[in-house]
């Protein structure tokens, strides 16, 4: 094993991605710390941490996916306990940042549920972020800590590299998707087209346009979060409508809620192709789905930081 | 309607306990704020609050009762919308205050989450607390903020004045609610006694004597929260064998959880008075259990504190 | 004079846009509050606040425009005046938020500065922002104070709707503004296309393609600021070659940096519309530029906030 | 010498109690920081700390016992001098901490002080909390820093057990120390007891009831804290007339205030058990007074917490 | 009474200074609050606030005098006792703030006591500051909440300028309070000197010379605080040496410890005149030392607060 | 090289004055940081660091001399930077603190600068501050952080002992620079003077007096901030008339804007000595003007602090 952790490095997992945890763990060469999250039977969380972490610098690997409230609650309940522990630093590891998409006020009265999850991280005690794919890179400045955001985007474009695809165009689902479609499409030297939404009158039906050439092309559809699979289906058969020889889709955060599967199942698309910041359950572990693991990188990340190396490199 | 409340008063509820918020509205002759608390299909939490509350003194009445992170996180997520909409302060009525038996810590490592939660109200944004029989009275000094708290003691009393009952014995189920007991025997005129546990040889099973003379009495359980009710279920069996008359529990919190409801079907307990500070699910309103209303307590110390009248006299 | 404003409000403007102010000044039917923004001779900033502002509501006009750095301690220093001042609150109407483009770490080692702004903001004292057109809306999500970011948009498309302009595709010179172009054209029924940048191989120079079919159309360029104008310009003279019509642009932000004028003059763009968020030396207010005003859209907001009546009817 | 300690440590005392200071610092082998906490002319408090803190893990001891306000404010100030000094840790050691028994609001309009002083001592700078026996064990969530609370029924409990005393009951002498009474029982293997208060009709004088057997008993009262010694004279009193062997109390604190000393010497009480958390002036140490010391617990708990060892078995 | 103070306005006073808050409660024409601050017999502070606050503007009258740390502990818990209480404000009217000549670092690992107590009545819940005469005028910057400074020295000016004293010298006695010197001599029309302390040589006595012409004067020396009287003791007799006619000298605070009453009777000082800022007790209210009353000055500064006036005027 | 700084060591420096930085890096025998600070099209300012600084003690110079605000930005993007790239501790070393004469309200309504900036660094993130010479020594409790303030006053008196002047006394410009004035003087074994500004009626243009013996002496001007040179120009002219035979001028600060220079080259004065806390444009090194360094005073400072050795012997 190449790396050196020292005396004073501890990893702990809760609920929400034990088996990425465990990965990590053995990547690192090191043991998952000695705890226990489990339930009172009024559903309230207990906590057990069964070895000493005083003078530790601890990493705490959560994902606040689904069911997000009771991860977030784990998570922020564990800080406080590590805290109260008297750990030396409290390193969160959040490789799904849930609630990223309530960023702004959208409409009146809204909250900012992603920067309230922030303010939660800080006002329990955390003092350190590691995580990946932000929905909006400004939920970096959410916070006023450090913040190590990973990106999921090569690995993806890696592995369509190596299926060797030709022809290839990347296409952003939305208006809002370009700039990370143009990043795959620079590393896989491709042309990048969007869906463009519409309603031409009040009242008349919305019509969406493939903006950008996909005829006869191996189309890759990127987003950052497929939710309930229904941009996706929807982009998928338009786009096959087009004449796209096969479409493709790609993201880091697998959600898959809702009618996520049965979607997926009955839509044209070919493979869907995604990371496992989130666990998948062993029924949405469908064929059609191809799960990439970050945890060589976020070892790695780990390390990094452990050993005060720079992060930056993990980015080329 | 007696009360005055005028153009700035709001009060909005959120899932935990929308018929006692129900009853509260209509005591004090007001609309319930309208807004809506949905999820999402990912289980995030979804706010809408559908009216300006912009400058307005907010009242938000959530009990933290199962499931308790769901409703946690409906509550901070509400108070950073009010926060944002500007409500010139936000009031929360929380009835129940789950994780307050995690108020200190009991062993090596483990999380004060009473505390963490009280934290995050304040960070998120609340102005200030009304609630009722905190587990530990010390949880109001978690809070720098004001908090009113109300207690349920004098309604339970009062029940059992108008029930009549005669040769009534007060009893704690263990070493720690002898002053609840206390309390309650004062406004019954009754003695007290208590449940001592006790493990006379190491590897020898647990001992539990009955200390007070229960014989021939009406025995009345207090305690503040029954969860299990492992505890009152054990209790009134002991009490029936030392020879009580009947074995009566009351308590403000009604948690119910887990096998609660099967065992006070079975247990020699006579009746079961709670409050509705938790609202109780159809299946658990059985007949053995009496529920009295904290509706006109709440709804007098909101238009008190609204009206900027001492809340003293609600204790009387 | 509709406005109902009261004894407690007040005016105050700083020096980036004193014209701006007395507009809004005078529409709102109120003077500004005198006071004076000087220098020392070594440059330090001198406030002089020359009527009480003791238990007022102020409302302080500033955008952090250039010179940046000198509007941004202007209002920092005047927030800590009126703070030890006794003003009741402080409302700091920004119209535009410089250093917006500064709002995650794009690379290592970056500052986040418009997060860095905010909490200076906050710890002067501010408590609430009113701003435009926030280059990214997460940055709401920067302060825990209210923020009502109204939009220019809608007067950018009436302005287009007056003008009668037929054959219309609106375009977003980047891949990043889609979304901004989208909400555009749906107000001038219109198509939308963009122009995508791309390096063919490295060490190649880059390419541009226009994605969308802007043959013999009325093009209109959306961009929320424009800074150096190099990529308005760039895209004006591609979409020009591509066979438009007619080449506008539009922002509400007017930076007008370095060489813009300069490039704007020799840009075969037809009209720059633009708003007065930002005051324009003379000298930059060549005929090519039309600026229109967001006074009326800020003094309606400000009325709304101090009477606390909601600003959501502002954004229809 | 056992213990390691390294050159970054620095202990150093107050006015409190520099006897119990002095203890530990030999049973750690080493030397009290030069300081010097002296008095102006009026009163106020001059600090001066004799020799370099920069970068040291700073202990400090002082217990916040009679005159408590002058304590607490010895404590704060030099948690400042030590913090602006470039201390790196500040360990606040409160053997006995002071205003605990005003940890909750008892009735309207009263102060939480506990929490007031323990938001002082984290305004100030202190980074840990090293405590004995809280009077309540809430008071540890009144603080956002790690607090280690250690236990003087331990060393109590093992001196009536040299002594061997047989017939043992535990009494509590109100009923909110049944939880403390118990686990002194455990340790004697005990029964327990406990004395009632109760006024039978308003404008009845009180009559106390001693719940449980003690005749022909040795009779050990425990409380946390001994301050007028009115509570534990008058239940010796009580206890003897119902016939107990010898009355014993012990308690970890030994407040004894006002006529505590008179109370004692004419009560017919046969010892009671302290210990030096609060340091008993000459005249208060009356024969009928043991005293045991905590020095060689606290001095443990030092040395564990500074050489980052688990402080959890020093609880068993 | 000219004054209209309203339903919300209470005025409070604690311990240091009751006969000045009476006076301040008749000027304006108001009863003081009803509370009583006692001891608990181990000398912890005992609070009780006998009339609502909740919604109230409550001014509250402590000077951090002798005995400052129990003065400013009477303080803290009151405020957080009103705080809790949920008053809408705290003013606090502090006349003599003590611990300020403690402003700063003289020497290595100093505390600077000023800003802690300043710090701590921030995090207690104060929300303004009414005081007279800060030793440095810089304390002001040690609040982030409005604090209002009055002023003495017009009052003393007053009293001289009654007099009718010619041929005045204002005399500072070190070389610090020159400037506070040459106010009062502006109002006076008179010249200023001092006296300046050196050692010739090391190991050789200190020399005091007297710069500025005192023969045949009325001097006036001038100190913002008396407390040992050592200084303007000697003082009075170096001026009486080199010839002045009459040695005069005034303060606003009138500290007064240790032997500083028997050296004013034993020096030449004819007159000392001071304000109530401090209450002096009857035994140090010798006929050589007049008092001037500052309760119009702070109950007009309390009325223009309350009625948001501007304070300024109070100043000419 | 004497020193010793160890592998986590990092000296940046930004803009205001590179020399002095260059001197201490020198000095310290290390390179400076790679970083630029540049500035964007409009103004704002642009940070790259180009080294990992991830757990470095991060030492960064910066003298927030004119323009000030330029410097105080450039400070906090740079502090903010660094914490978000993970340096340990962000050390800031400040040789001269603007906006130290903006300490306190002088008048009604105004800032106080000095604090405003001092918070604005802590919020920012720095985590101690290393100063020389503020203005007012009070400005250190304006922090909650370390800070250490050298002083230049010992290298100026060396600087004329070297010099060998005889008959020298040393004066102040004004009333409040009279203790500077003394501590220059022990070390020149010399007496002191002051001017003394009075106004002898209302309407009458003002007078100064020398006070204190000049005539035929060397006489040296001493005070912390030279700016406009109006002070010291017109106090070497008037000092001149009196008969001094030569009038020195010191300062630790050379602010020196506006008709500085020009006042100086046609002033009676000799020479004026300075330091290089603030760097001195060419234009400016006139011959009359005399530099010290600071450097060998910082660059121990900066060692000691990050040795953990005591800073006070660098007073002596």
């Amino acid at each position: 094993m190449p790396y050196q952790l020292g005396r004073k490095f501890k990893l702990f997992t809760l609920n929400s991605n034990p088996e990425l945890a465990q990965e990590i763990a053995k990547l690192l060469g090191c043991e998952l710390g000695k705890s226990s999250v489990t339930r009172f039977s009024d559903g309230e969380i207990q906590i057990n941490i069964e070895e000493s972490v005083r003078g530790d610098e601890v990493y705490l690997i959560q994902s606040t996916s689904q069911s997000g409230n009771e991860h977030i609650m784990e998570l922020l309940i564990m800080i406080d306990a590590l805290k109260r522990a008297s750990a030396e630093t409290i390193n969160v590891v959040i490789p799904y940042y849930g609630y990223a998409r309530q960023d702004r006020k959208a409409s009146s009265r809204e909250p900012i549920t992603a920067k309230l999850v922030a303010n939660m991280l800080e006002t329990a005690g955390a003092t350190r972020i590691i995580t990946m794919d932000l929905h909006a890179p400004q939920i970096q400045g959410f916070f006023d800590m450090p913040v190590d955001q990973l990106l999921g985007g090569p690995i993806l474009a890696e592995h369509f590299l190596e299926k060797g695809l030709e022809d290839v165009i990347v296409v952003a689902p939305d208006n809002g998707g370009l700039g990370r479609a143009r990043k795959l499409a620079n590393r896989l030297d491709a042309p990048i087209g969007f869906l463009d939404k519409r309603r031409p009158e009040p009242n008349e039906s919305e019509v969406i346009n493939v903006v950008g050439d996909v005829k006869g092309k191996n189309t890759v559809i990127i987003v950052d979060i497929v939710d309930t699979a229904a941009t996706i289906a929807l982009a998928a058969r338009l786009l096959m409508e087009e004449g796209a020889k096969a479409v493709y889709a790609c993201c880091t955060h697998a959600v898959l809620s809702g009618q996520a599967i049965q979607r997926l199942q009955e839509s044209p698309l070919k493979e869907l192709i995604v990371t496992n910041t989130i666990q998948l359950p062993e029924e949405k572990r469908i064929p059609k789905i191809t799960i990439l693991s970050v945890a060589p990188l976020l070892a790695e990340a780990i390390e990094h930081v452990h050993n005060e190396k720079p992060v930056s490199p993990l980015f080329e």
